[in-house]
C-alpha cells in the first residue's frame, strides 16, 4: 500500500527535520533534560485553574461541551482582543481566530497563503515546527542569519533585490532557540520591505511577556497598523507558556483577506478549538489572575535563566559563547571552535544529561557547534549538576 | 497582498462548498432549525462530565494542564482500544492517534496520503466537511452512487475497470446525510475490492453506536483484518456524538505504513489534542457511565427519528420520499417531482424552519431534490411545527 509519491518525498524530509527519536531517551532515569521546550508545571496556577474549570463548567455548561464557532467564542475573541491591547497590538475580536495552540495558528495560515515552491524566508536559526509546517505547505524555505539583535534585516534586503518572496517567519521577542529580540529599528526596517515588497508577517509571539527587564518593543503588528500597512502582518500567540499548553488554545490577529480563508480551513481541519479550554481561559482571564500569574513566571524564569547562564558561563565559558537571555525559556550557546552537538549528544546522554542539537533549528547549512539549553523545567540543584555532566562529556 | 494562485483555487472551490453562509439565519428567533448536525446538549451526561472533569483536574493536574504526547495520553488510548474491542474493531493502543474529533483524523489522514490530482471516492451523498479535506488535499474526487443499502458496490468496482483510485472514504453506519447503512454483503466486496486494487478505505464510524435497532455489522476494518488486509483500513470515530463535541476528541485506528506519519503530520498541525479534554474522557470512561449515556441517546434519538418520519409521512408524503432512519441523526429526504431544495430554502425560512439543502452533500452532479432533516435537536412540538411551516411553504 504506497502513499503518493510527493507525500512520500515531504514525509522524509520531515521525519529528518524530527528529533523525537533522538530524545526519545531524554525521560529515562536520571537523565536531566535541558532539552525540552515546555514551561515548568511547577508554576501553573493549579488554583486558579481549577477554580476557572469549575466556574466554567457550572457557569456555562452547553457552552463548554456543545459545539461551537468556528472562529472561537465571542466572549473569548473580546478577552483576547483585549489583552493583545496590553500588548501594544491593537485589534478588536473579529480580527481575531481561536486555534489549538499557535502552532495550529501557523499550520492554518501556511496552508491559507502558500503555493508549492513559494519563498518563505526564516531566520537562521528558527522554531523547529516552523520549519515543519512550511515543509507541508511545501515552501521552499531560505533563511536568513540572526545576530544578537535578531534577524539581520540588511540580509533580507539583499535577497529581495533578485528574489520574490512570499513571507518572512519570525519570533521577534526571545526567540526560540535563539533568545534574541528584534532590535526596534530593524523591526520598522522589517515592515518597511513587506509594504514595499508585498509579502506577509508571520509575527510568532508565545514569548513576548516572559521578558526579564521592563523594555518592551513596539510589535510588527504594531508598527505595520501606524504605518498604514496592518494588513501585511499576522500576529500570533499562546497561552500555553503563560497559562497551560494542555488546554491547547492560542490565537492568530488576521488581516481581512486571510480571516475567512483560516477559518474555513479551520473548520475542514477541526471545525474549532476545544469549547471546554475556551470557556476555562474565558473564566481564567475573568478572574483577573493572569496579569500576576505572568509576573510569578517572569521572576521565576529570570532567576533561572539568570542561574543557567553562570553555571555555562563558570564551567563551559572556555569552549563556549552565548547571549545572556534577557526573556523567554532558552540559552542558545555555540562551541568556539568547530564541534558537531548531534554527535556529542551520545556522550553527554551516557552522562546523563540532554540539550537539543542546534542543527534541528536550520533550515538550511545547519551550524553544528550550536545547541539549545532549556532553563524553563530544571531546578537550580539539576542545572548545577547538569552542567557539571556536560563538561565531563567533553 | 495576494496569496498564492493555487491556493485561490482551492479556497474557492472550498467556499462554494461552504454553507455556513447559507444558513447564517438558522440562529434568528423563532426560526426551528432542523439543519444542525449537532447532538442534543439536552441529553448531555452534564453530572457525569462534571464528577469527571473534577476527578482529572484534581487527581492528574500535570498531565491536564501540561504538554502531552502527539499520538494521545497512552492510558486514554488503551481505553480507546477496549471500547472499539465492543464495536468489533480488535486494535490495541499502539495503533491509535487521538485526535481533535474525527474531524481532524480525517485531515490527517487525507495529508498523510493523497497526492494532488489522486483519485478519491465518495458516497453520493457524502460527508461535507469530508469533501472539504478532499479539496484541500488537492485530490480529484469521483462520488458512486448509494441506495437504501450504502454505496453501490458494483458501481465502484466498474469504476475500477478503467480507473486507479487512492481510497474511498464512507460512513457506512447511518451515513451523513443518508441515515442509511452499508449492507453486509458490500462490506465484503469493498473489502475485497479494496485488497485486489490497493486503495484505502477511510471507514467513518461516528454514529455506530446510535443503533436504534440490535443488528450491528461487521466493521470494514474487521472484515479487512479477517482476510489478512488490515493494512487497507483506516477505522475513525469520536465521542462528539456519544459524549460532547466540546471536547473535541476523536480517534483514528491506523496501519503501521501511515501511523507515524500521521503522528508526525498531527504534531506540526497542533502537538496534540487537548490534554484535559484526554484527562477528562479518560476520567469518564473510567466512572464507567458511557454504556448507559449511549442507552439514553439511541432512545431518545429512536423516539425523534420516529416522530420525524411520522410527521414528514403524513404531512409531506405526497411531495418527498426517504427512508426510515435506522441510526444516527438524519432524514434523508427527496422531492418526489424535480425540485431545487436551495432555493426553495429561502421560502422555508421566510415561514420560519431551516434545513441543509442536499446539493451540498454532492461531490459533483447535485441531486438539487434532496434535503438533509436532523431529528438530534429539536423537541416533538418543534417538530410539528417546522413540518407544518415546511407545508406551508411549498
Amino acid at each position: 500500500m504506497a502513499m503518493g509519491k510527493l507525500v512520500a518525498q515531504r514525509m522524509e524530509r520531515l521525519k529528518s527535520s524530527a528529533i523525537r527519536e533522538l530524545l526519545k531517551h531524554s525521560k529515562m532515569d536520571g537523565v536531566i533534560s535541558l532539552a525540552g521546550g515546555i514551561p515548568s508545571d511547577a508554576l501553573f496556577d493549579f488554583d486558579g485553574l481549577r477554580q476557572a474549570t469549575e466556574q466554567a463548567i457550572v457557569e456555562q455548561p452547553k457552552a463548554a461541551f456543545q459545539y461551537g464557532l468556528t472562529e472561537g467564542s465571542p466572549v473569548l475573541r473580546e478577552r483576547i482582543a483585549e489583552l493583545c491591547e496590553l500588548r501594544g497590538v491593537q485589534t478588536c475580536a473579529d480580527d481575531i481566530v481561536v486555534t489549538a495552540g499557535s502552532q495550529q495558528a501557523l499550520d492554518l495560515v501556511m496552508r491559507a497563503t502558500i503555493d508549492p515552491q513559494d519563498v518563505f524566508v526564516v531566520e537562521r536559526p528558527t522554531y523547529l515546527a516552523a520549519l515543519q509546517t512550511l515543509e507541508l505547505a511545501e515552501a521552499q524555505i531560505v533563511s536568513v542569519s540572526s545576530d544578537e539583535h535578531g534577524m539581520i534585516v540588511d540580509e533580507l534586503e539583499a535577497l529581495l533585490a533578485t528574489q520574490r518572496i512570499k513571507g518572512v517567519y519570525l519570533v521577534p521577542n526571545f526567540g526560540n532557540p535563539s533568545g534574541v529580540s528584534l532590535s526596534e529599528a530593524r523591526r520598522k526596517q522589517l515592515v518597511a520591505l513587506a509594504a514595499q515588497h508585498d509579502f506577509l508577517i508571520i509575527e510568532d509571539d508565545p514569548y513576548g511577556e516572559l521578558r526579564f527587564t521592563e523594555t518592551r518593543h513596539a510589535t510588527l503588528y504594531q508598527l505595520a497598523k501606524e504605518a498604514g500597512h496592518a494588513d501585511r502582518v499576522v500576529y500570533l500567540s499562546s497561552f500555553s507558556k503563560v497559562l497551560a499548553p494542555g488546554l491547547r488554545l492560542g490565537w492568530a490577529v488576521l488581516p481581512d483577506w486571510l480571516l475567512h480563508n483560516v477559518a474555513i480551513i479551520k473548520q475542514a481541519a477541526d471545525l474549532h478549538a476545544s469549547a471546554l479550554s475556551q470557556a476555562i481561559v474565558e473564566s481564567y482571564l475573568g478572574l483577573g489572575r493572569l496579569p500576576k500569574q505572568i509576573e510569578t513566571i517572569r521572576h521565576a524564569y529570570r532567576q533561572k535563566g539568570e542561574r543557567l547562564s553562570a553555571l555555562v558561563e563558570e564551567t563551559l565559558g572556555d569552549v563556549l559563547t552565548f547571549n545572556q537571555p534577557e526573556g523567554g525559556m532558552f540559552l542558545w550557546a555555540r562551541f568556539r571552535e568547530p564541534f558537531d552537538t548531534t554527535e556529542w549528544l551520545k556522550k553527554t546522554l551516557a552522562e546523563g544529561v540532554v540539550f537539543v542539537p542546534g542543527e534541528f533549528f536550520f533550515a538550511e547549512r545547519p551550524d553544528r557547534s550550536t545547541l539549545r539549553l532549556s532553563f524553563a523545567t530544571a531546578t537550580e540543584e539539576q542545572m548545577y549538576e547538569a552542567v557539571a555532566r556536560l563538561r565531563r562529556a567533553l
